[in-house]
């Protein structure tokens, strides 16, 4: 199973892909999709667009991730984040391809095993869970991959399986390393 | 020269086509674009992007406008318009039509030749300066209407001889018709 996680923002849109095999998960890419600061914003969501589409046609994922607002948002903040959000829905929409979202307690839920999680704890549980060399960067790269985790684990079942190996790896509890 | 004026939402998206031949407007199409509720929000989106993009193909518009977040606006509102708005931004910037964006004060002010006018006053001049047989419905469709006047008129000269132009043919100040 592989889910692709999307941070959308307009100057700064986070991706990241997560296959399933078996118990272990893996990335199989991250990063940032920038837009140019300058260029006109229908411009800007014409590149989102354009670049999610080829990460959909590339990873071929069975679902597109994405967070709900966070609660304490400001609308001009909601705003410009939910436009760069729409294209990003679109471009699975337009696929075929199932849109699922999750709120930020869900998210560090699923990552940290609970919803009160810092960010820091939330990337460097992305980076054990992953078997990344380093925590992965920007932070919208390491927010994608821990949506795409949550939405890949969310079979209580797996969850807690894939929490317990990563637990098991590095003999320290559930912030440990697999 | 032709504008499209759109009212983004995810239910209803409302749009209205405006000509400007000499000092007269004309309005060459208007109506909602509605999705189902029940569908997956990629999917309407989806379809507004795909209505909105014939709209563009068949009436090959100047530019494309739509308003800004009016002040007061909730993140929750402001996240799902955004949404929707990003859709018809990203089909106008798909085809090269440049987007233009108004605050609500600007689009009331050039309907109605002030900042504060009501909903029913600005419905009333819509119909007014575009010599229409009965208010637009639903309102979506009046308020995409307004905006696409509002760019059609941004030159101040111009906007004041439709003003002018519109109080003559009624005889009663710029609450007339023309």
């Amino acid at each position: 199973m592989i889910v692709l996680g999307i941070d959308p923002g307009t100057a700064s849109t986070g991706f990241g892909v997560v296959e399933r095999a078996g118990s272990g998960l893996r990335a199989l890419a991250d990063g940032v999709i920038r837009t140019a600061a300058g260029a006109p914003l229908e411009r800007r969501l014409s590149q989102i667009h354009a670049r999610v589409g080829e990460l959909l046609d590339l990873h071929r994922p069975d679902a597109l991730a994405v967070e709900e607002l966070y609660f304490g948002a400001n609308a001009r903040t909601a705003f410009a984040v939910g436009q760069a959000r729409g294209v990003v829905l679109l471009a699975a929409g337009q696929r075929g391809v199932p849109c699922r979202s999750y709120t930020p307690q869900q998210v560090k839920g699923a990552v940290c095993g609970h919803g009160r999680a810092d960010k820091p704890q939330v990337a460097r549980m992305v980076t054990r869970l992953l078997g990344l060399p380093a925590v992965p960067a920007p932070d919208h790269a390491s927010d994608a991959l821990a949506v795409a985790i949550c939405d890949v684990n969310q079979t209580p079942l797996l969850r807690a399986v894939t929490l317990v190996a990563a637990a098991a790896g590095a003999g320290a509890g559930v912030g440990g390393a697999r």
